[in-house]
């Protein structure tokens, strides 16, 4: 077995669906990779690819000066570096967290002599390693760590740094995983209403393309917030949209589909009418949702 | 004034802001145009653009083969077309509304001998008549009567005809928007996270970029309400979502942000986890939405 010499070695923790992704991606880029995983079949199998398999995570920690860790959850690595020597070493940890568990990350890392960077990885696995396939990852945390394995981090996906406090990678992250599933949550009410009456794939057309061209609305949201003037440009007001909402839930009921998926938006649009705010968009429920 | 001669006539009932920009879009292509508004004010700004005023709805009516209405909702077209002859006619509307209110409109319109035509807008007024601003209105119902008006419908905005049920048009401008109304609920949640740590213009790039990213999702939502498996190509399965799904409630609450938008869409993710589908994506959750 060759290594391209030219490639820096790193040391990945954690086999799975996405861990498994990144470790071939870094083999095909010619990285020499050790790997280890709390059950050691998903190793084995990554052995065959030219990985190096190490008996414990301390041994894997051991084996290179850039560590990666991507594991089920925060307390998983806590599990995981227990005993490993991290002084001196560059930790960079994927694994799916909240903002304070990564600025915990980087204390505990920081105590324990390492550098930290947080990650949050946009994409799924099978788009990791995949040249044009818009996998991007939102690092944080030491910008030293980053300009040193820049080459390295970039090999599976597009890299993104968000800034010096390990919490922004996990916020950036989350934050468009949330909007997201409010956009997830959308399309399964939509498909809910007409599925027995509008051809699914044609219907699918329909909604990438109107959903597309409707994202733009958040530029709008972002100019309401930096200006504090939510009415600012607005085409359809806030007293416009209820009066759409009730078409909606009225809709619902007519297809026997539950609206509770739109309805706590719903809500919140008209207690921000009630409060005064016809002229408005909608940004006004963003300040509804502050928990005080 | 002149008109161009070769452009066909018709009646507009109701001068709201949709309303408004479509009378503007007839008259820029040279159509003659009648119009009516319960309040008369907004009438008169378009005479001095070349619209005549009817005096009253039924004048509006009789003064041409097409009718087009765009009132505030279906009442209010019960209310403007009460005593108008309606026999003859062409009835295109526009009001926006529920597919059976627009079954119950076609039934309406053909006891008093006149064709119907039901349309959804899918814009806002500002989009009317501007070439290339993606606004298109679906029309079903007749399609004697949308073809016989092909050309004048397509003056204010691009057409889509989806079927002779009345009620379809309706059914996909509500679904769609109903698709959008989940997606503003998740960006409203976003940016609530975010606000004060990411700078808004700087968050929106990247709402638009990755959720514009994402709208393909309702490509595999369709595969799998047309095979019945929903297991298919499922990249991030139930299991792996819920557990993402804890991590954005953590973080919601660690910024101190209420989760109501988005936990509708988490619990129905857990009933169906829990009624054992791991391996599916998030589609089981529509049928959960059905009403028995």
């Amino acid at each position: 077995m060759t290594h391209n010499t030219e490639k820096s070695p790193l040391s990945l923790l954690g086999l799975g669906a996405m861990g498994g992704a990144l470790a071939r991606a870094w083999l095909a880029a010619g990285h020499p990779l050790t790997v280890w995983n709390r059950t050691a079949g998903r190793a084995e199998a990554l052995a065959r690819e030219g990985a190096r398999v190490a008996a414990t995570a301390a041994e894997a920690v051991a084996a290179s000066d850039l560590v990666v860790v991507c594991l089920l959850d925060h307390a998983s690595v806590d599990d995981a570096l227990a005993v490993a020597d991290l002084s001196g070493k560059d930790l960079v940890d994927l694994t799916t967290g909240t903002p304070e568990e990564a600025r915990t990350r980087a204390r505990w890392a920081e105590e324990r002599g390492a550098r930290f960077l947080d990650g949050g990885v946009m994409a799924v696995p099978p788009m990791i390693g995949v040249p044009g396939s818009g996998a991007y990852v939102f690092y944080s945390g030491s910008p030293a760590v980053f300009e040193a394995h820049a080459g390295t981090l970039a090999a599976p996906a597009a890299t993104v740094y968000t800034g010096e406090d390990p919490g922004l990678a996990a916020l950036h992250d989350v934050a468009l995983l949330s909007a997201m599933t409010g956009m997830f949550a959308g399309v399964a009410h939509a498909f809910a209403l007409v599925r027995e009456e509008i051809p699914p794939k044609d219907f699918a057309d329909l909604v990438v393309s109107w959903l597309s061209a409707m994202t733009p609305y958040a530029y709008g949201i972002a100019e309401h917030l930096d200006s504090g003037d939510y009415t600012k440009n607005v085409t359809s007001n806030l007293a416009m949209m209820v009066r759409g909402n009730a078409t909606l839930l009225r809709t619902a009921e007519e297809q026997k589909v539950s609206p509770e998926l739109l309805t706590p938006f719903t809500t919140l649009m008209e207690r921000r009418l009630a409060d005064g705010h016809a002229d408005e968009g909608t940004t006004g429920v963003i300040d509804l949702l502050r928990v005080p």
